[in-house]
Parts: structure tokens; C-alpha cells; sequence
């Protein structure tokens, strides 16, 4: 399908520059997605130290793996936008930038004289992007937030892990990485929007509202009920059997919550009884008894290991899998060959995943760009805005 | 900042013409984000039960409330694409739409004629976007995928939860809900390079591939050391204290990682050795101490309740705050000051998240569209595609 893509050809976002001031996760993730797709993303950092994710842990060759992660394909210059003399040089950055974005607290951006209303007057065409914990307005505003702060107001730790056990945050940073990927949609749409209207705009992210706007069903069962969602480990609220289940190996998981997917599934188990049985008969019945019908499943399940059920269901059209660790999920099949992971140019041993956007126009990467080195493109970027 | 925000003013994505041939969830949550940023967009529906989560639990007022959750905003029409008759139909819409979305195993639509290779010829302004659990290349593109089978062979269950416990799936359909924004991001993307190159193209959309780009630091981390991240609770890798701590009536989050945080931290629980301890004296003592600085801070955290040790931390500047089940985060302060959650028109009872792009041009709707009924527009539809 991307066989005909020509590898020189630029990104979809090609000619778009995007003016980075953010730090850490959020905003340095949407950028990445951004550069991946074509734009060209100046990343301005604090002299000295930088974004502070270049100090984070782990580390791979004396540099932070955490930051090549998030930070790939930009360019970075290194300017403190108190000192009149490099607030002259982003001024000409800013010139020349289509979209500006920013993660620091609410007003921190007002006082080093770039608020948007400021901006709106001199580059109506700016698009000014914010990304903040609980965004522009509001009583938070002004706190500090944490990933795990998000996911704990937002409702999303009150709905994953076991149930009275403590609570578990998603074993990534959904809060940061949803307002990431909410922040790139809402970019594009103000870019999208100025060719009809010749006009930028302000898009004004909260992590908080994005990890809301990502409780899927949670909200509609609370409205339903009136009851709060519990947490319910590897379940499904309204299917059975969907579930992770033990076999003599280890865990697997499978989804059989429709009449024809249970009946196929009580033949690759070999358990006819299974799909007759009146207390499994319908999808209702299955969910209601599903403590039952899990222990029906895993009896059977603990006389043979994962790979021998797996190619069983496999066989039978049973959507199954095994909960496969980081190493094994590098090594699958499907993720090889997809080229989902790729390394990064001049980063010796690091693999990181693709921005997973696959145009027809262009394949995905076999080296990611290189990660940059603070302040490593000033040369460069002082003569482009020197050019006319 | 939405003051001035004309309520009347189109969304950024209007103009655009978007032909939804999606189900269930990812796809469709992309279509409701493109809907409620001010695209048009066509839900085609299967005649007869429609779209399969019209079905899907819980309902409210006799309407799922899950289907409602992510099919707000959209226009629908019953077709039958392997009848003439309905082809004929969907053939005119197709000639006025910009994207055509589908989330058919690959192969499917091939076969109901419309594959990429022949729309491109007759359209080639077209974007063919198609979302699918892995792809449409590879060796497990036929395979049905779940949201829980993308989350387990994509190694987000291993590490999420507690170790030693059964695997955790994220409460929410995360890998469902990742395509669909990168999905989003896809299509944008591919709307803006048309107005460059004045062409269409396919985005191919892999909701493991998707899954895989939103594991964060834990592919790092496995670069870095060889080893896969096990589940850790509530806790992060790098950072410490960073988790959920139990107070004398429930559970808390804090963040206190930094050595002026951890300062703060130790003065709000008046427990002022723990800062000049050395066991906690820098960042990796604490993470590497992190059970014994655990204890101690729960065993103070014990002496009062959360809501007394929520108002200390703030006084302080200490990253805090509640695990909210929904319905505290449905009552949060911070969540009714954004308008977070709206009233859908037509559906009483339910009230869903505003799609989080929040542009100065528009504020968050203060009631969100209605969910379309199967087949409601097609009078609408037809006399559309009958003007020249």
C-alpha cells in the first residue's frame, strides 16, 4: 500500500513551523507527533539546563532515553526570554511561525509580554496553542498538576485495577499523552480553520478535560445508574466472556461476548456444554454469571499453556492474545512487521515506536530522526531569519 | 477568553464533508471529534439494526447511552451497499464528501468495490482513511481485534496494576480511543497536505500500532536495561513520592519528586526529618527507598482525613489530590467551572464530555448536539445530493 510512497517526499505537514516552548511530556509529545507528520518543530529551551526531561531517567549512553523518547525530528535553541537580546531573536522565530506552543502555568506567558491578545494583534495569522494541567480558566488553574493528579480527579484511577485493592494509574502517562494527541488534533483543526477565515485563534488545552473526554462508557453507566463504575481488573461492563484468564503458563486474554463468538469458543475449549448452558445463554446471562463462566473457562484453560490455546482459538476465530510483556510485544510478529519500532538516528540502542499515521503517500520511517542537543541548530535557525 | 466566542460561528472544520462508514467505538469516536470541530459528517448505517452499539448497555429512556456517548452530532442514513439501488446513493455522497472513514476488516470494502486503487481514480481529492485492529499489512491484518487484545499484545496490561496480581486492562477502551485521536490527527493531516499538493490520499490507522506509540517511558526503560517494566500500582519509575498514599478515610495522590517539592511535602505533614533524612536526601535515594518513605508518610497521612491533608498541600504548593470515582469528578469544582460536561438535545439524563479543544473562536457547547436516529436524515441526505 505505501509501496508507490516516495521516501523523499516531505511530510503532509511540510511547510508549517511550529515554534516550541514546552517542556517535559505533553507538549514535547504533541510537537513530536507534529515533526513526525512533516512540520518543522523549533524547540526554544531555557540556557543551561533545558527542558528538564534531558536530566530524566533512563539513561542510554549518557543521554536521557526519557527525553529521546518525546523529542525527535526538532530543532533546539537555547534562549532566555527575559534577556531583551534573545527575545529578539524568537521575536523573528515568531515571525515566521504559523503555530506557537506553550506548556508553562496559566500567565506565566502574560508576563514575558507574549499574552494573546498581544500576539493577536501583531500575527493575526499565530495560532497560539496552550497546554496546561486544568487549563486557562477555572479555580485550578494555578496549581501544579501530575499525571497522576489527572488521572486521580479525572475519575480514571477510580476505574482501573482490582477491586479493594489499592488504586492503580494507567501504567502510562494517559493524562499527558491525551492532551497531547488532543492538542495536535486541535492544532490542525485552527490550521484548517485559517484557510477559510485567513485568521489563527487561541486552542486552549486542560489535561484534565482530555482524560474526562477518554472515561468512554464510564460517564453513560453513571448516568444510567446513578451508581459510580467500580474497578473491575481486566473486565468489560457489558460483555462475557472479555477478560484476561489463566492457562497452565500464564494469563491470556479473549473476547467471545456474542452468541456466535461464545459458540466457537466452547468448541475450541471442547466444552459443549459450554454454549448450552442455560445460565450462558444470552449476552445478559453471561455477564450476570460471568464469575461462574470465568471459572468454567479457566478449568479448562490450566491443562494446557497459552500458545497451545492461542492456536486454538486462532483456528476458531476467537479474537484472543497473550498479555505479552515490552519484550515481547518488540519481538511480535505483527509489530516487526508493521515497522511500528524504529531506532534513531545517532541514539545507539534505542528503539521507539513510530508516530502511527500511515499515508499512502509515505511509509513509515526505517531511522527516526535524530534527538536534538540543546541549543544544537542556533547557527542555523540565526541565519534562517536572517533570510528575506 | 471565549468571551467574545460567536456562538453562531461555525466550527474550524467547517466545510468539510466527512462519509462514516464506522462502528462501535474508535471509528466512531473519531467521527464524533471531526462532527463536534464543525465537520459534516454522514454516519452510513447497516439497514435493519444499524450501527451494532445501538444495542450495546446501558441504556437510559430506552436509547443506548453508549452509543450515544460517541455518535452525537452526526447525520444518519440507512444503506445497503451491496444493493444497487443504495449504491447509487452512496456513490453521490461520495462525490461531494472530502473523507471516507471505515473500520471494516481490511479487505472488506475492497470487495463492495470501492477499494483505494478505484476510488482514487474516480476521486482524487479523496482521503480514504480506515481504522483497524492491526492494520491493513501484515501477518495479523485479517484477525478481529478487541479493545483488550490490542492492550495485551501491545504491552499496556503488563504494565499496568499491581505486581504478583492478575493483569489490568486501562477502565477505559484506551486502545480503541487512541486510534481514534490518532485517527483524527491522521485525517487533518491529510486534509492540510491537499490544500498543498491538491490530493488525496489513504491513512492507514492500526489501533495496535497505536497502542504501541502510547506506552511513554516503557520502551525506554526496556532499551535502557534489557528488561521489561513490570506493573507498579499507582507509582512511576523515576520519581518518588509519586503515588497513591492512604489517609484515615481513602486514598490520595501526591507528588513530591523535586527537592523543593519533597521540602514542601515534609513541612505539610510537619515531619520535618523526613527531608534531611539521607535514606531520602535526593531524587534516586527516594525512588530507590521508596517503600520506607511510603510508610512513613502514610503513617502520619493516618492521623487525619483526606480532605485535611488535601487543604494542607494546597496552602503549601504541594501537587495533591483526590482518586474521585465519577460521580465526585462529575461534581468537581474544576470540571463545572469548564463546562466540561453537557447535556446532549434530545437525550434527557445523560450528560457526556465536550470534545477538549477549547479555541478562542468557540466556547464549549453548553448542550451538545443529538444522537442521530438510525435513518433520520436520509430525506435530508437525498434532497442534498440532488442540488447542483
Amino acid at each position: 500500500m505505501t509501496d508507490n510512497a516516495d521516501p523523499s517526499s516531505p511530510g503532509p505537514l511540510a511547510g508549517f513551523v511550529v515554534l516550541d516552548l514546552t517542556r517535559v511530556l505533553a507538549g514535547p509529545f504533541c510537537m513530536m507527533m507534529l515533526a513526525d507528520l512533516g512540520a518543522a518543530v523549533i524547540k526554544v529551551e531555557q540556557p543551561g539546563p533545558g527542558d528538564e526531561a534531558r536530566h530524566f531517567l533512563p539513561f542510554i549512553g549518557g543521554e536521557s532515553a526519557y527525553f529521546a523518547a518525546v523529542n525527535r525530528g526538532k530543532k533546539s535553541i537555547a534562549l532566555d526570554l527575559k534577556l531583551d537580546s534573545d527575545r529578539v531573536v524568537f521575536d523573528r522565530l515568531l515571525a515566521r511561525a504559523d503555530v506557537l506552543v506553550e506548556n508553562f502555568r496559566p500567565g506565566v506567558l502574560d508576563k514575558l509580554g507574549y499574552a494573546f491578545e498581544v500576539l493577536e494583534q501583531r500575527h493575526p495569522r499565530l495560532i497560539l496553542a496552550t497546554i496546561s494541567g486544568f487549563g486557562q480558566s477555572g479555580p485550578y488553574k494555578d496549581k501544579g498538576a501530575y499525571d497522576i493528579v489527572v488521572q486521580a480527579l479525572g475519575g480514571m484511577m477510580s476505574i482501573t485495577g482490582h477491586p479493594g485493592m489499592p488504586p492503580v494509574r494507567t501504567g502510562a502517562s494517559l493524562a499527558d499523552l491525551g492532551a497531547g494527541l488532543f492538542a495536535a488534533n486541535g492544532i490542525q483543526a485552527a490550521l484548517l480553520q485559517r484557510h477559510r477565515t485567513g485568521k489563527g485563534c487561541r486552542v486552549d488545552i486542560a489535561m484534565l478535560d482530555c482524560q474526562i473526554a477518554l472515561l468512554e462508557n464510564a460517564i453513560a453507566r453513571y448516568c444510567a445508574t446513578g451508581v459510580s463504575p467500580q474497578p473491575m481488573g481486566a473486565r468489560h461492563s457489558g460483555s462475557a466472556p472479555f477478560d484476561a484468564f489463566q492457562a497452565a503458563d500464564g494469563y491470556l486474554v479473549l473476547v467471545a461476548g456474542s452468541e456466535h463468538l461464545f459458540e466457537r469458543l466452547a468448541r475450541a475449549l471442547e466444552l459443549p456444554g459450554l454454549a448450552s448452558d442455560p445460565r450462558f445463554k444470552g449476552r445478559a446471562e453471561r455477564v450476570e454469571n460471568q464469575d461462574l463462566l470465568k471459572q468454567a473457562i479457566e478449568a479448562r484453560l490450566a491443562t494446557a499453556p497459552v500458545s497451545h490455546w492461542l492456536a486454538r482459538f486462532d483456528a476458531l476465530g476467537v479474537p484472543a492474545g497473550p498479555v505479552n510483556d515490552i519484550e515481547a510485544m518488540v519481538n511480535d510478529p505483527q509489530v516487526q512487521s508493521r515497522g511500528v519500532l524504529a531506532e534513531v538516528e545517532g541514539s545507539p540502542g534505542v528503539k521507539l515506536p513510530v508516530t502511527p499515521v500511515l499515508l499512502s503517500t509515505h511509509a513509515y520511517p526505517d531511522v527516526l530522526p535524530p534527538v536534538p542537543r540543546l541549543d544544537e541548530h542556533r547557527a542555523e535557525l540565526l541565519r534562517w531569519i536572517q533570510e528575506t
